[in-house]
């Protein structure tokens, strides 16, 4: 056998493995590109997600493959790091290994924990069924299916009450997934579709966002909120703040106040839980499921062991559940590692930067905020795309993104409008 | 409810139902497009596929929403049409309906029947669970996923000879199917990936073409079918004519020579049959399952009813299954039907007019044949692509197509390597 291309880092060098290549993990690997370690990305999705397009992708307007690349393609240049497609079931501290499934246990002597969050029901988890959530490229295929087939339903539904109900949407969470969903739904029904139906009008579409706190996307000063709410309205989403899900069914959603909203897509933007890591170390987690960490981002006890991202939480600190966060955090505890082999002092604690947030609601309307400036509608819209283009990995994803959204913009229309079936179709007819 | 967009043809036109919205479907529905008729376009899939291009987004090289596109999309300023996304399950003949799954059935005045083929495996249907064949989407992302988790088992395996099998890419069959993806996995193996996993290399990947016959691509002349084999043969492909496949299990294939091909990787390009037209219509069918059909694509006794496409054959004629005689089809039995409708003379019987074949083995390697002119490598190559470019459907695949082979073409890489989970999973680990 031909030995190219596995000229790897020598096998004395300490072992840093890191579990997750999202934003977290992948930083990490990427801050120890020059240190004297062997790496590896343990992922089971052998993929790096761009989660902040995610819901365009459920929404049509971008492909799967535009926000998602091969963690191995993004680090093939980086010869001290190797990626392993590979399901975590836990972790031995005693042995210092991540036990995998399917495979030997891998030894570490840094772990770096980065497994982020997935969306939570709050113990409603019977409600997945009727109102899924949006985490995975599988979960943003499964409601872009939904979508589209709820649209195809219409098409052959006589019954206006049966048909209305296809035709409301329901997106409960107020959050910034929940704002770019809704929006984004709006524009593919009342935009996109029109031309297209001959048996119902796609302009008779309802899209409902339900939020259980008094105002959406919290984490913005009031004035932005208010462009937000004002950008929402001119899409045609109803917005209905401080009311609170009751129940949610085939049917559709009953509210507290009993209200009974009849729909047959109804999404989960309201809550995340942090995935499983807490379990495997057998650490304490807060009740979002995040493992307390100590200021350094290191389990109690466990200096060798970095818990990063959506899957932490700091003592002390509530930080948000977003990608600067875990970028910031990945590139910390790789500075500390290298600290810790070099025997160097170790970092001061961990400090989040603020850098600002975005947010989308639509065609030409985001808001902005960067501490004192705000921005809103066209201009903040356009920070926003350059955001996203910029901080997107890999040239060809960049052009294909700007392509296709610069094909919609004109044409107001919809580049990736495919319902994909799950099982393999009889011949087709 | 706003009546926008439902402005159809009048209800007391007659109806033209087509099954199947491929290239002949959809080719007879465009060519009425001026016609004094209502037109329903009934499909499974909702998508016209450009199958020729199926076997990049099985490579990994294209999106599926590449070379898929809504049909309501693509005839959506047609007002006399209308789009069913449903399943057929068979034709009352004597009343003129259309019988479909969970709905009513849809009443015709004239029915033409376009549903395509899907692979066949000559009564072994046992073996598609380990060679998988490509018609569909649902294939192509099957087969990506397949031939990624080979290359993703091979980094984790340490047994040499369970390594290699997992390395070994059988092909059944020598058409041009077979040879595209071939040529596309020995450019996958051997360019695309080298610098990408650390414990094997890929260029140790073995790729083996089978085919029954004595040649490979037999609708060409002998002059280019020696081209491929010479480009094939550069391209690392082991080629392998006059050779029959005795038994594929899941340790790969058993020749009737009795060799044993240690494969963890086998795809189906094989052989065809028809759709189950045959059994709705009630109709003769030849050995593939394809509906005899008179000179006119008419069935016997029911001048009303046209089959077209890869589910028909002529009586005297033996037609390739190839897009060029589907849509020439499709577009004979639209003017057929309205010649019958303005109680014009009916049209002479079907001509097909070959405008020639092409077929494509990998990067700037390409055949071409124009009956006297013959084409080949860089020539013949570029001649494919402006071919598939100008008869993909639609503005933005086709620029979105020319950018991904443009990208691919100058960094030898892949731009679509997802691999895609069909549960729904688990927090990432």
């Amino acid at each position: 056998m031909n030995n190219a291309g596995m000229d790897a880092a020598p096998q004395s060098q300490p072992h840093v493995v890191i579990v997750g290549g999202g934003f977290g993990g992948l930083s990490a690997a990427q801050a120890l590109r020059k240190a004297p370690v062997r790496i590896t990305v343990i992922d089971r999705n052998a993929h790096h997600l761009f989660q902040p397009l995610l819901y365009q992708v459920a929404t049509a307007a971008l492909s799967s493959s535009d926000i998602a690349e091969p963690i191995r393609a993004i680090l093939r240049r980086q010869k001290n790091a190797e990626v392993l497609m590979g399901e975590v079931t836990g972790v031995d501290k005693a042995r210092r290994e991540v036990m995998l499934r399917d495979h030997a246990p891998i030894p570490y002597d840094h772990l770096i924990i980065a497994t982020g969050a997935r969306h939570s029901y709050f113990g409603r988890d019977d409600w997945e069924r009727f109102a899924p959530g949006l985490k995975t490229l599988e979960d943003a295929r499964a409601i872009r299916n939904k979508l589209l087939l709820a649209f195809e339903g219409a098409e052959l539904e006589d019954d206006p009450a049966r048909r209305q109900a296809l035709l409301t949407f329901v997106v409960v969470g107020g959050g910034p997934t929940g704002v770019e969903m809704a929006g984004s739904i709006a524009e593919l029904a009342y935009s996109a579709l029109p031309s297209e139906y001959r048996h119902f009008d796609s302009r008779s579409a309802r899209i409902i966002l339900i939020q259980s706190s008094n105002k959406i996307l919290q984490s913005f000063p009031d004035d932005l909120i208010e462009k937000a709410l004002r950008d929402l309205k001119r899409l045609g989403v109803e917005v209905r703040t401080g009311e609170k899900v009751d129940c949610i069914d085939e049917t559709g959603v009953r509210m507290k106040s009993g209200e009974k909203i009849a729909s047959r897509s109804v999404f989960w933007a309201a809550g995340v839980t942090a995935s499983a890591a807490g379990r495997w170390l057998e650490a304490d987690t807060d009740r979002a499921g995040r493992v307390w960490v100590e200021p350094d981002l290191s389990l109690r006890d466990h200096p060798e062991i970095f818990v990063i991202g959506d899957t932490a939480h700091i003592r002390d600190q509530d930080l948000p559940g977003i990608a600067p966060v875990a970028k910031q955090q990945g590139h910390y505890v790789a500075q500390q590692i290298e600290q810790l082999i070099q025997g160097q002092p170790a970092l001061p604690h961990f400090q989040y930067r603020d850098q600002g947030q975005l947010a989308t609601i639509g065609r030409a309307a985001a808001i902005a905020d960067f501490g004192r400036l705000h921005f809103d509608g066209r201009l903040g819209w356009i920070l926003w795309l350059i955001a996203h283009i910029y901080f997107l990995i890999g040239f060809e994803n960049r052009l294909s993104v700007m392509i296709q959204w610069g094909w919609s913009y004109f044409t107001y229309r919809r580049g990736a409008r495919l319902i994909t079936l799950q099982e393999n179709p009889e011949p087709p007819s």
